[in-house]
């Protein structure tokens, strides 16, 4: 199970590292975290730096495709040599998979013409600009396109795809493997769920 | 707000990255990922190395320390160097934090004796060769030692931190900032939840 994950400057780690935690668990799984150059890759607070082992062209086929979101997209989406990797990938994925804004660089590669898809609450009306539908669901599926919405999201979207390609069980297992029973202190991950202020905190931090 | 987070290598990546990316938006975060040996960090997967831009010497204090988990635990356990460290950093510190088996380490150091605390629930009786009462809480608050159950578990423990710190507003803030709505597939994320042969597949897995 070749899994490539794209890493890119001022991208979010956590929306590579909490698919990674779980798809890396898949039975024989060769993970190859990939950048447009090989090398250290500083992620968006400055603080953490995670090492891109294989350059794009080293990867030339994945079975799984993950692309993580981060305010790094904006950047990456006006790269032709990633987007056309990614494009070049995905005709034989069994999956291609994005977490927060990495659906739209999804997008920027004409990957979701048509599509329902999701991305961080904040940035949803922008998948229209590459003709998908918006939707607020946690992970949405189409076909073998599935994206997650903001960071976090993408734990649950891998656990989704470790039951398709290895079942109930198995998902389970990973599931309990890392501990994932979410008790956070307050129920306000979503916008539908925060208090109005908070949402309001969020937006005029992040845009 | 000075926030040390130990790599070592064989360490499980989202034990650190999880309550990094909830930690490292507290107001004025300073992280330094710091290790041993200056340098990349090669995760327990195999396929994932962390850049630890400074080396113990170069961290002499943090109003945050955390100590991540993984199969690596045991290994740092026998380092003098580092058990120093935690112990001189944890002098002045406002909050010892550990995700996982992290909470092994910090009792390695002498820091859980006669304090209740968690770890991966496959390690729980671990904890009493260093003088700890285990427990099967996700988060365990004692005093300023808090520790955290397996993985991803420090997610919420670090939330509960940003809402010690900063208050409520600012916690849900972070956890819609990071879309933090779990919504796993499947309910089976602590040992009590997950059907009985799943749990005696992850023992036989994870020893």
């Amino acid at each position: 199970m070749k899994i490539a994950i794209l890493l890119y400057e001022d991208m979010t780690a956590l929306d590579a590292i909490g698919p990674y935690e779980v798809l890396s668990r898949l039975p024989d799984a060769d993970v190859r975290f990939a950048a447009e150059k090989k090398g250290l890759v500083r992620t968006d607070t400055g603080f953490l730096r995670l090492s891109a082992d294989y350059e794009l062209s080293e990867v030339s086929r994945a079975d799984i495709l993950l692309v993580p979101g981060g305010p790094g997209d904006g950047q990456v989406r006006q790269s032709g040599r990633v987007l056309d990797w990614l494009r070049m990938l995905h005709e034989k994925t069994r999956f291609t998979a994005s977490v927060c804004t990495g659906s739209l660089i999804l997008g920027a590669a004409g990957l979701l013409q048509g599509l329902r898809a999701t991305t961080h609450w904040t940035r949803m009306e922008m998948l229209r600009e590459f003709g998908a539908e918006p939707t607020g669901e946690r992970v949405v599926e189409q076909g073998k396109i599935v994206t997650a919405a903001g960071v976090s999201a993408g734990i649950d979207m891998a656990l989704r795809l470790v039951q398709k390609i290895s079942g109930d069980d198995f998902s389970q297992a990973v599931q309990l493997g890392i501990e994932y029973d979410p008790q956070p202190p307050f129920d306000s991950g979503s916008p539908a769920k925060a208090p109005g202020h908070v949402v309001d905190l969020v937006r005029s931090i992040m845009g």
